[in-house]
């Protein structure tokens, strides 16, 4: 035996990567990549025929379980020993949230509880929690509490606190029968280690609670609800602990299940987003790093705490300990390229697609490229599945304008790029306003990896260099890397996060400058794009949520 | 020799079609449908590499000699001796209009011209002289010209004096080389009869033309430009004839061409919407017919005369003699529909519309039909090709709202259908608005005949019952009607317009009675499209004509 290797378990949207990275010479020794079954779950139980309403977005956590059970298949892989395994750091979505028992089964596991929608995984992107977010803002708005400042002023239908509501009043009978709402990637560490430690990232970003003063009080969660008086003791866990430390270790059973040596250490769980920070080489305040995904995230480093509104979270030690760490994001970027490639493609753009043995984007990419910016005379709102930042607000849906009979799919698919650019410029507008200086932007995640064309346009829109993360699996091994501090130096690991960056190789990535040549014209776009932006996200109309009201009518039976 | 058939010809967008009608019966004995072999000319001319710029589309005038050369094949086809056609009228898309020589010779038709896009027919769609209109409008108002009223306050871009001063502008050598601009309806009459007759119909919607007053004055035309001084009398006509006289007939030549005998009378051309009214068996104030095809025109016969703002025409004896003929529209309507088929329905559709031998549309009709109203949450504002009433603007665009990543094909389709049905709405209101009351609404033309999913949306969302014309070639059947009147009683055709109506039969359409469970849901829709089209359409925002100038400056080489 002569490596030392880190495993990182990255849990993602529609798919969980089990990496291996050798921390002498920061190479990726071998990568499992494990598509979750049921995917998302957004019409109908695998249980059978129950039909979901509109915004819900179910998982089933048997599929975590089998992410799990490929680490066999990646050691073998990887010829790895299991003994060559210092220590193993997990991340994962959030808020992804279940309820469980006590010893941390599942509801839906249980037969009595398996056609029961609200027994199931709320994924991050479940949104039908909106209404008990809006009550949950204007109670703290109204009361004044202090924690609201760091959620930009309004707290999102994606995080625990709007989920967990949503089942005690929509299914009273889910709330009674569970001991616990658990983060899924504090359930994980759960299965790993046979024990609970709520991470302290999870909690800060997703659950109100901060170092300084924990969750918020019991007067505000009796004001919210009297039964929810004791829920931080009954439902949640008062204790939290922080990213960087030590969950405990392997146990017989995991090891069972994993091939995992039992003793093994396991690090607190993380963020996928968060965890990516170092991995990308980043422990510097003013540096942004974008995860380009499904959704994109982004999260800035910073000395001091500003309340910046409309940026969804400020979280101390959240990112690296010693700064304040913010997090902002757009819900769909991924997503409504995937949603235009499989909804609105003609058939001659698929043809070329497999003639060339290319994806339909690398076809849509090609033409999209010869366009110049303002040609298509297309500007889109990147809303279509709400907006995070800065507006907060999941019930604002997408727009496209501009549209003739000239219009070409190319055309609309540059245009949703752009509009995603557009809201990345607009946060980090918002985060330089509110006096937190924006000094380099980094990005990650599969789209910065794959997509120059993109990256082209982000450089240009934003006006800066963006220097793109070489590793393609960057929350896999960031991951990796708090596992290697979970192990610790007496185990071939690190004492911290920050020597782990320092010590851990990494590959130089690609730079993207701005092209000054297509700067007047992007300008011009995104004025248009920022009052749109104003006008049906800042109240200037109410449309998008009277169609969505109408929406909602309706579709009842 | 046993019949008396009339010939009507129909000049669409594109293609044409000639209809012999047996004047006892009413029965179509026979139909040729023509497809222009250029159709509409919108990215290259025929004659080799001469790109067009945005917002151009020429036609090219020897597609329509192709129609005039297959009615010897309708003959055959009916089995019609040429003796049988007692009469022949005409009608045309308008304004479409061409440069010609003092023989009739289109300029695009000499060598020196066939590779000069101004050279060639500008079809009713080309859009390339919004400038020029906006420019006459803005004169108009500022001298207070009495004609403007009639105009719904503002000239479009589609007419004849616009697209006139783009040639004197933008092709001087094209201009002082034209003996005439001709709409294309006269152009025809003059190739079959050998002379020029001036359609009051064309004059009167396209040209400024009105019977009391006439041209506008020289000192307008001055004003304008003091080349145009002499306009009337150098490029256009000063005389004028009413639709329903007769224009000459069948010259030898024309008969060598067409196989009708010399001699056989031809009316005065039409325009194609006008001559569907009597089509249709219409013939009283406040009956209101919708023309849906590519575009949709609405004509209302009233007793008055009113100022309607945002209605593009009021024309006396326009549609029939003795009242006023009112006239609004949509400029893309079939053609929206088209354009989503072709650039944004994936090949899954595709696929089960080949399976079962129909077309997409029908796929997507079956899908749409299972949403109720609202249940997607989408609205459109259906400005693809502009908006011709009630705002009169070229410059618009189109806008799509509410989409979510669940929105399907379906969905949209169904959004762009209700957008042009909401427009509808919104022109009969201002009809209603302007003092001229709708007391029946029929409907013709293709989409009318053929889509009976639309028809109902469209009574739905107006609230009253629709009536469809049994016939599918309403405008031909129109131009045949006109056509037995220039034949006259003593040739065995009618006196006036109104006996043809009388005693020509025709077949029962269907009715379309609205539905009242949907009303509640589509006003609300039809709120937020009002919302929408006035924030966008009316100056609450300019930022369809920021991203078109955007367009249009990027588009230059």
């Amino acid at each position: 035996m002569n490596r030392h290797l880190a495993l990182g378990i990255d849990f993602g949207s529609l798919s969980g990567r089990a990496m291996l990275v050798d921390l002498a010479t920061g190479a990726e020794e071998g990568l499992v990549v494990c598509p979750y079954k049921h995917g998302f779950i957004e019409d109908t139980l695998p249980s059978g025929g129950v039909k979901l309403p509109p915004d819900w977005t179910l998982q089933d956590p048997a599929d975590y379980l089998d992410v799990l059970a490929s680490i066999p298949r990646l050691l073998a892989q990887s010829r790895a020993d299991a003994a060559e395994v210092v220590g193993v750091g997990i991340d994962f979505t959030a808020s992804t949230v279940l309820p469980v028992q006590a010893d941390g089964t599942p509801l839906c596991f249980l037969p009595a509880f398996q056609s029961h929608p609200h027994a199931y995984v709320k994924a991050w992107k479940h949104h039908a929690a909106q209404p008990y977010a809006n009550r949950i803002s204007e109670l703290a708005r109204s009361r004044g509490e202090s924690f609201l400042g760091r959620y930009g002023g309004r707290i999102s239908s994606e995080w625990l606190l709007p989920k967990l509501m949503q089942i005690l009043e929509e299914a009273p009978e889910v709330y009674a029968a569970m001991d616990r709402l658990i983060e899924a990637t504090d359930w994980i560490v759960e299965q790993l280690t046979g024990q609970e430690r709520r991470s302290s990232c999870a909690a800060g970003y997703k659950a109100l609670w901060s170092k300084r003063d924990g969750y918020p009080a019991r007067g505000f969660f009796t004001s919210l609800d009297g039964r929810l008086a004791d829920v931080v003791a009954t439902k949640l866990s008062p204790q939290v602990y922080p990213v960087g430390s030590r969950a405990g270790s392997i146990t017989a059973a995991a090891s069972a299940l994993t091939g995992l040596l039992p003793g093994t250490p396991v690090a607190v769980g993380h963020v996928d987003a968060h965890v990516t920070f170092p991995a990308a080489g980043l422990s510097r305040p003013g540096q942004l790093l974008m995860i380009l995904g499904t959704s994109t995230c982004h999260l800035l480093l910073a000395e001091e705490e500003k309340a910046v509104p409309g940026i969804c979270g400020a979280v101390e030690d959240g990112i690296l300990p010693g700064y304040w760490g913010y997090e902002a994001g757009q819900p769909c970027v991924g997503d409504l390229f995937d949603w235009f490639v499989r909804r609105q493609v003609p058939p001659a753009y698929h043809e070329q697609a497999a003639e060339r043995s290319c994806s339909i984007h690398q076809v849509l990419r090609e033409k999209a490229m010869l366009l110049k910016p303002g040609e298509s005379g297309l500007v889109a709102l990147d809303w279509w599945n709400g907006n995070r930042s800065v507006l907060g607000d999941a019930d604002l849906s997408g727009l496209l304008i501009g549209m003739t009979l000239a219009t070409r799919p190319e055309a609309i698919y540059r245009s949703l790029i752009e509009a995603t650019a557009f809201g990345s410029r607009l946060i980090v507008e918002q985060f330089e306003a509110g006096g937190l200086p924006v000094c380099e932007i980094h990005a990650c995640g599969g789209i910065a990896a794959r997509d120059p064309f993109l990256m082209q346009i982000y450089a240009d829109v934003l006006r800066r260099p963006i220097r793109v993360s070489a590793s393609r699996q960057a929350a896999a091994l960031g991951s990796a890397l708090y596992g290697a501090v979970a192990a610790g130096p007496e185990r071939g690991g690190f004492a911290d996060i920050g020597s782990a960056v320092q010590h851990v190789p990494r590959e130089a990535g690609t730079v993207y400058e701005s092209d000054p040549s297509r700067e007047a014209a992007y300008n011009r776009l995104f004025a248009c794009y920022s009052q749109l932006h104003d006008w049906f996200g800042r109240g200037g109309h109410d449309i998008m949520k009277q169609l969505k009201a109408l929406r909602l009518e309706t579709s009842l039976p």
